[in-house]
């Protein structure tokens, strides 16, 4: 962990001069280059480390989400900003549209703005950079992510429970040709995702086919493309696990499409339990990711970490569970 | 319009002495009772007035929605933020939940916040709150209202257009039977949209149909119940104008499980052209609301208004226009 004392160390300067330095106040010449070689080779988060020594500021609850006109963050934000208001607080939100860079511009654009408590959904930044902000905002909470070592800092929902889960009732209703449609955002998510419907096949015995496993963009679209991919490579699937309702939504119009009747002769099973899934015909059966409750927790969690006289509820495992509509139904016989 | 100095000259006392009554800051008790007396009696606003006085801050917008997870103020924040973005500002966001205090507090957080480019969506406060506040910030603008005297910094659309267009659209079809789902809140766009569709109705010498007008909450359950409640009292209509997509997906899901075919045997129009309206199956015509493009206007208009270096595009009326999808055809022969 890099701090600002550690940067005035081997810049030999004072810590106020490093505060100086970074904030662009006035300084002498040598002493910038100074603090700057030391911020370089330190590899200190100038802005992160220099604005969070300063705050203990909770007036304002800073979110970091991915794109608000996706349902599933826009349930974040509400969640938070509903935490705030009881409060008496409010939010300021950063877009971070799954750049990296534009993550780290709206976790520094929070910090600016003197919000020290942070609800972050960061899939973009490495580990090493979430780290080094953790270290240096202690009231910075992480959601959908773990970082080892700051797991209690952490809102995370067991992803592969949630297919294992969903693949699993498929096969309850003797569904033995299962195909799944992933995301291919590089995310771990998918990757925990793949790993449930996979390992509810093994647990059940049944054979992964080939190529009924497709990675499509996680939206209408991206469904559409890949529904279509599964009818042109397998015409006897008789089910399909998806990354998320979107995907799930593109499913469905295309099978409807090719007159494939759901779920009398194709079942469809989704992820997340977004808005959305009531409004599919058939409803859509889906797997429920409570992200209201997560974040209203996360944004509790990240109070209480600046100021213990708020409480926090103690710390749960965030689990999903089945929605059960009109999507799903036995197997066909043959 | 009441300022800051007609509350000094009344009070007695020098602005700053205002200024610091307002801030809580240390003042003489008989300076502070003389000036919130003079704030009662004048029906000053004081955070609008005082902050925004202090400011001409341009980094940060500020945005003020009813509620982000509705796909309209998502995609209206979502366009605020490409704007803040491409010009190197942040946003800041409040939610007003279509209530009066709640849309007051959110726009005086923002104030306090030191945000004074307003982009501001107000359907639950009045006009002479309004009005005050557009006086004493002179960038803050209102989307999706006008206020009568201020309509160059109001971005609105033509809803009676809309709804006319969309009614036209079902008559040039030979449909002649056309119930309306309308909004049960009690907000302009629901008399505008209403009188479009009678306006349509009246243009092409139909009849208004007894009980073919409804109103709900504009939400899919909404459409629910007033779809079932259309059917009830009408087995003649032949299509259906609605107040917002998701109504209309309600619609939907109520004619499917009658076994009623749409557009074989039934035609449903939305408005809005939200992304829902491309998941519903069918895909669904509706009316479309540019509000990207008016909501990046109105980020342009407020840095404009606060800063003439920044570029504004000129004025322009904005205009719905049909987005043919699946959901209508022609009038089924009896």
């Amino acid at each position: 962990m890099v701090t600002i004392r550690d940067v005035a160390k081997l810049a030999g300067v004072s810590v106020a001069t490093v505060s100086r330095v970074l904030n662009n106040s006035i300084s002498s010449e040598k002493s910038r280059l100074a603090v700057l070689q030391a911020v370089e080779k330190l590899e200190y988060s100038p802005n992160a480390n220099a604005q969070a020594l300063a705050l203990k500021n909770t007036d304002t609850i800073g979110v970091v989400v991915t794109d608000v006109t996706d349902s599933f963050f826009a349930i974040l934000v509400k969640a938070v900003d509903q935490v705030a208001s009881e409060y008496g607080k409010s939010i300021l939100i950063g877009i971070g549209y799954h750049n990296a860079e534009k993550e780290k511009n709206a976790i520094d654009t929070l910090l600016r703005k003197r919000c020290s408590c942070l609800v972050v959904h960061s899939k973009a930044l490495d580990d090493k950079t979430l780290k080094n902000y953790l270290d240096n905002v202690p009231s910075m909470v992480i959601i959908n992510r773990v970082i080892k070592g700051y797991e209690h800092r952490c809102v995370n929902l067991d992803n592969q429970r949630g297919t294992f889960l969903a693949t699993e009732t498929l096969i309850s209703l003797g569904h033995k040709k299962i195909g799944y449609i992933g995301s291919n955002h590089n995310i771990s998510d998918e990757e925990e995702r793949r790993n449930g419907y996979l390992d509810a096949l093994k647990t059940y015995q049944l054979n992964k086919l080939n190529s009924a496993i497709v990675h499509t963009s996680p939206d209408f679209d991206g469904g559409e493309k890949a529904m279509i991919e599964l009818l042109s490579y397998h015409s006897d699937l008789t089910a399909v696990v998806t990354y998320n309702d979107n995907i799930a939504a593109g499913a469905l119009s295309v099978l409807n499409e090719n007159n494939i009747k759901v779920p009398e002769q194709f079942s469809v099973i989704g992820f997340d339990d977004m808005p959305i899934a009531r409004y599919l015909i058939p409803k859509l059966t889906t797997i429920r990711y409570p992200i209201d409750l997560m974040a209203s927790y996360a944004a509790k969690l990240a109070l209480n970490l600046a100021d213990k006289t708020f409480e926090c509820p103690s710390y749960v495992q965030f689990k999903p569970t089945l929605v059960k509509r009109f999507s799903i139904e036995n197997a066909p016989k043959k």
